[in-house]
C-alpha cells in the first residue's frame, strides 16, 4: 500500500541520533548528581553541561564548526571529558591524539587533520611545540593547566588558559548544530599496515549507537560509578564517556594509572565499573591485598587487546571482579565482540572457563553481524580449526578513512569491513582470534605498525634487511621483536639499535629485542613473517 | 574540511535498524536458553527464530511484503510473540487489532488497513465473522487454535491452521527485506476525537530506539524473566516483544489476566519484570496474601495510562515491587515519559514518594524531547501551576496516521507532536498531567473517544443532546459517564441507553452512568465540559 510511504519525516519524528542528546538528558533529571570528579575537583551535571555548551559556545564564536577538527593531546581529565561533548556539541570533529605519540606522527595528525584549534595538557606541550616547528597548520593552541601535573613546561607559542577560554562562552548555548546523524563527530589515528596512521572517522549516528549498545549487552545499571581507566585518546575511550553519561554515572577521572591510584580512588568513590587492557588487570590482580578496597558489589570490567590469562581472570574472580573479554578496532569505536558468559559455564573448571572467556565471542547489540571468510571467500565451517579472516557489518563501522579512498576502499569488501585479523568460530558461535593479516602489534592496548618500525630501522646505516614480528610479553601482551640482517662491514649492537629507534619514533614502539642473523624468504624472496612470528615465540 | 563528507554509506558500515535484528543476534547466542513460554509450550531461540523465519517465509511465498498489512485479533499467545518478529521480517506491517473490538470498527480497520492477511484466535473468531460480512477487503484467515481457550467456535469461512500454514514456510529463511529503517513496520489504531479510530503507524528504526530506550531507562539486566501483562496489540505491547527479545529474556504468555493466574505464572517462572495499568497493580496489590509467591529479588513493573494511587504504590512496595509510572501514547510507541525516581525521594514519606511518582516525569532515552506550552505558543514557567499542552519530540514518534493527511497535519506543530494532553511542570522538570485536550476516556488502560459514546447515544431517538466525560473510578481509573438532554415526550430509562450502547458498539465503551437533565452551555450554545468533567467528580 503505497500510502504507508507517503507519511513524511519532521522536527517532531525524526531526530539526529547523537550521544550529545544524552547530557542533555541527564543534565535536565539528575542536575545535582556527581557528573565528574578529579582530584579534590567535583563536577555535577549541571556544571558538567554549563561547561561543554561554553566549550561548544566559544568554539562557534571562532567560527569552528561542522568539518572541522579540534585535536587535543590530554589525560583523562575532566577537560578530556568535556571535549568528547562540546567539541560535537559545536558540530565540530573531536581529533584526540595518544599522548604518546613522538612530534612528527602528532605533526602529520595535525597537517592531514587540518586541526583548526589544539586543547593540550601543559606538561604535553613540549611535544606539541617539536611537532608545531615542523608542521604546515598552525591551530589555535588552548592550554590546560593541572595542578596535578608532574611538570609545567612554559609553552614559547601565543596561547589560552583553557579556563579562560571556555569562561568567555554561553553556559546556555544550546544551538543545534547537528544537522546530520552521518556528520562527522570524531577522528582517531591509527598505526596502519603502512608507516603514517591512518585517520578513522565517526558519526555522530555510531556514537549514539556504540553506547546503547554498551548498555544493553553489558547490561549497565542506573548511576554507574565508573573509573575511567580506559585513556580516552583510545577509539575515544570506547564510548565510555557518552555510555557513562547515558546512564546518568559519576565519571571517576584519572591523569595516570598505577595500582595504588587505582586502589585508593575505587575505594573511595565505590566504584562499579571500569575498563582495561589485560595489563591493567595484571597489575591489579598481583598488587598487594592491602591495597585491595572491599566492595559488597561485584566490580565489572570489560578488557581488551589480548586475551586475559587464567591467572588473571581466576585472581580478578577471588577479589569479586566480573571480567568480560571484548574485542574491538579503532575503526569500530571500540568493543563490538564479547566472550558473553553462558550460565552453564559457571559449572566448569576455572581453567576451563578462562579458556572459554579468552575467545574474542559473539557481537554486541551494536554490531549487526560478524564472519570468518575464508581463503575461496565462503563463511569457514564452525569447527573451531578453520581459519578464515574476521568481517564485521554493522552502524559502528567507521565512515571511512579521512582523505584516503585508497585505504577506505580496501577495507570495505561485499558488505563488510576487513578487521584483517585472522580467527575461527566455534561451534558454539564463538570467534577466536588466531593471528593478525595486518603486521599489527598489539603492547600494552596500543597499537604498533611493525611496518613504522621496520621502517625506523631501515633508516640505520648498519640495517640492511629488518622484518618485525610480535613477541608475546607477559606484561605488556605483546612487543616488537626485529629479526635483522647487517650491512657487510658496518657493526651495531642491540642496545644500539633499540636506542635509535626509541629516537626516532614513539618511544613505546621501540622493539624490545633484536635477533641478528639470515631471515628466512621465500622462493621469490620474500620475507616469511609467519616463521618470524614462531621464532619470536621463542624469544619472548 | 570537505573530506569529511566523502566518505559515504556502504553495505558494511550503515544497516537499517531494526528489532528483528535482536531476533537474530539472541538465537545465535543464546540458542537454547527459553525464549517462550505458555501453557505446557516451551520454545527454545532456536525454535523461536525457526517459527518467525517460517512464518515470513510463507507470507513471502504469498506475495506479501513490504507495506502490505497483516492483521491479527489474538491474545498473548506465542504465536502473537511471532507474528512480532515474523511480519516485519517479511517486510510487511504488523496490524494488531483490540480484541474487545466490535465487528463494525474491525470491518473499518480492515477495509482502511488493506489487510492482506488475518491472523485470529479461534475464540475470537465470530466477531471476524461478523466484520467480515461487512467490509470489501477479504484478507486470507488463519485460525490459531489454542486448548487453553475457554471457546472453540467454527468459523464459516475458508482458512487455514496457523499450525500449517507456518509449517509450509523455510526455517532457514533469511532474505533481508527491510531496505530502510523508515519502513512501515506496524499499523495500530487509536480512538480518536472523531468516531473512527486512526491508523498510527510505527517504523523499524522507532521500534529499535524504543526497545534500546526501554533498556536503558528501565535498566534491564540481561535475562530478565518477563511476564507479558500488557496486551500486546496495545501499543505492540509497549515494544516489549522486541525488548526482551533484546535482552535474550524469557517471556512468560498470559492469554487473560486474573490475579490468581498471574501469581501462579510469576511464581513457577521467578519473574522479574512485568507491566500494567494501575487496575493491573490494584487487583494484585489486594489479592489475598496466600497467593502471593515469595520472591528472593525485586520485582520491577511499569505501569501506564493513569497515576497509580499511593495505597497501591505502598502494597506494592510492602510485596517488594518496585513500580516505575510511565506515559505515553499509541503514536509514541508506548512508554515515553518516566517519573523516574530519584535518590533523595526514598528518605520521604510514602504519601510523598507516591505523589512524586504520580507524575508523568521526564523522557526515556528514546525521546528527545518534551515541552508543556502555554496558549502563548510559548513553555509554561516550571512552577507547577501554569497549564500547556504536552508536547514530545523524537525518534519514537509515529511516522504519521495512515491515509490521513489532515489529522498527520493537525498533530505535529513547529518541531513537535501534540499529545492532546494537558499538564503542568513542576520546579525539578517532572511533568504531570492534568487534563486531556482531546475527548479521550482511559479506562483499564485502554483509550474510548468519548465523541464516539456521543455518536452512539445520539442514534438512540430518545436523545436530544448527548455529552460524554471521564468519570473516575477505583477499578477502571476512569469510564465514560453521560449526561443527556431526552426528546420531549420520548421516555428512556438509564439502564435502557447503557444497553443501547452497548449493543452498537464495543461493549466495553459503553456508558457507566447517564445523567439526564439540562447541560450547561457557554452564551454560544457550547457544551462547557470541563463543567461536566467537575459534576462527573461528584458522580464517581
Amino acid at each position: 500500500m503505497q500510502a504507508y510511504d507517503e507519511l513524511g519525516k519532521n522536527a517532531a519524528n525524526f531526530v539526529p541520533l547523537s550521544p550529545v542528546s544524552f547530557l542533555d538528558r541527564t543534565a535536565d533529571i539528575y542536575p545535582n548528581r556527581d557528573a565528574v570528579i578529579y582530584e579534590d575537583r567535583r563536577y555535577s551535571w549541571t556544571a558538567v553541561r554549563e561547561r561543554c555548551r561554553r566549550l561548544a559556545s566559544v568554539l562557534n564564536q571562532r567560527g569552528i564548526g561542522k568539518n572541522d577538527t579540534v585535536s587535543v593531546l590530554l589525560h583523562n581529565t575532566p577537560e578530556m571529558f568535556e571535549c568528547h561533548f562540546g567539541v560535537p556539541m559545536a558540530g565540530a570533529v573531536l581529533n584526540t591524539i595518544n599522548t604518546r605519540l613522538d612530534a612528527d606522527t602528532i605533526a602529520y595528525i595535525i597537517d592531514h587533520g587540518e586541526s583548526r584549534l589544539f586543547i593540550v595538557d601543559r606538561e604535553l606541550s613540549p611535544v606539541l611545540d617539536a611537532a608545531l616547528a615542523i608542521c604546515q597548520t598552525q591551530p589555535e593552541i588552548i592550554v590546560v593547566d593541572d595542578t596535578a601535573a608532574d611538570a609545567q613546561p612554559e609553552l614559547g607559542r601565543p596561547h589560552l588558559d583553557y579556563e579562560a577560554f571556555i569562561a568567555a562562552g554561553d553556559p546556555g548555548f544550546s544551538e543545534t548544530l547537528i544537522e546530520d546523524e552521518w556528520q562527522a563527530m570524531a577522528l582517531n589515528y591509527t598505526s596502519g599496515t603502512t608507516g603514517r596512521p591512518k585517520g578513522v572517522v565517526y558519526h555522530h549516528r555510531g556514537a549514539y549507537l556504540m553506547a546503547m549498545g554498551t548498555v544493553a549487552s553489558w547490561a549497565l545499571p542506573l548511576h554507574p560509578s565508573y573509573l575511567y581507566t580506559v585513556p580516552m585518546f583510545h577509539c575515544n575511550g570506547w564510548g565510555h564517556a557518552w555510555t557513562m553519561t547515558l546512564m546518568a554515572g559519576t565519571i571517576i577521572c584519572l591523569r595516570s594509572f598505577s595500582p595504588e591510584k587505582f586502589f585508593e580512588l575505587a575505594g573511595e568513590h565505590n566504584i562499579t565499573h571500569f575498563g582495561g587492557a589485560p595489563i591493567i588487570m595484571n597489575m591489579l590482580a598481583s598488587a598487594p591485598d592491602e591495597l585491595k578496597p572491599k566492595f559488597d558489589h561485584t566490580v565489572k570490567a570489560l578488557t581488551a587487546g589480548a586475551p586475559p590469562p587464567a591467572s588473571v581472570l581466576e585472581a580478578m574472580a577471588r577479589m569479586n571482579y566480573e571480567i568480560m573479554h571484548v574485542y574491538g578496532l579503532t575503526e569500530t569505536y571500540g568493543h563490538v565482540l564479547q566472550a558473553a558468559p553462558q550460565e552453564a559455564w559457571s559449572d566448569k573448571p576455572i581453567s576451563e572457563q578462562a579458556e572459554l572467556n579468552a575467545r574474542q565471542g559473539v557481537i554486541f547489540t551494536n554490531l549487526e553481524g560478524v564472519e570468518v571468510i575464508g581463503d575461496d571467500g565462503a563463511p569457514v565451517p564452525h569447527d573451531g580449526e578453520s581459519m578464515g579472516e574476521i568481517m564485521l557489518r554493522g552502524n559502528v563501522v567507521m565512515k571511512g578513512y579521512l582523505k584516503d579512498p585508497v585505504e577506505t576502499e580496501k577495507a570495505f569488501e561485499q558488505g563488510w569491513f576487513k578487521s584483517g585479523d585472522l580467527g575461527v568460530i566455534y561451534p558454539d558461535g564463538y570467534i577466536q582470534l588466531k593471528d593478525r593479516a595486518k603486521d599489527i602489534i598489539i603492547s600494552g592496548g596500543e597499537n604498533i605498525s611493525s611496518v613504522e618500525v621496520e621502517n625506523t630501522l631501515y633508516k640505520h646505516p648498519a640495517v640492511d634487511v629488518a622484518a618485525v614480528v610480535a613477541m608475546p610479553h607477559d606484561k605488556w601482551g605483546e612487543v616488537p621483536c626485529a629479526f635483522v640482517e647487517t650491512v657487510e662491514g658496518i657493526d651495531v649492537t642491540e642496545e644500539e639499535l633499540i636506542e635509535f629507534c626509541a629516537q626516532n619514533m614513539a618511544r613505546f614502539k621501540r622493539p624490545k629485542k633484536i635477533v641478528f642473523g639470515e631471515l628466512p624468504k621465500t622462493a621469490t624472496g620474500k620475507i616469511q613473517k609467519k616463521v618470524l612470528r614462531e621464532r619470536a615465540v621463542g624469544e619472548g
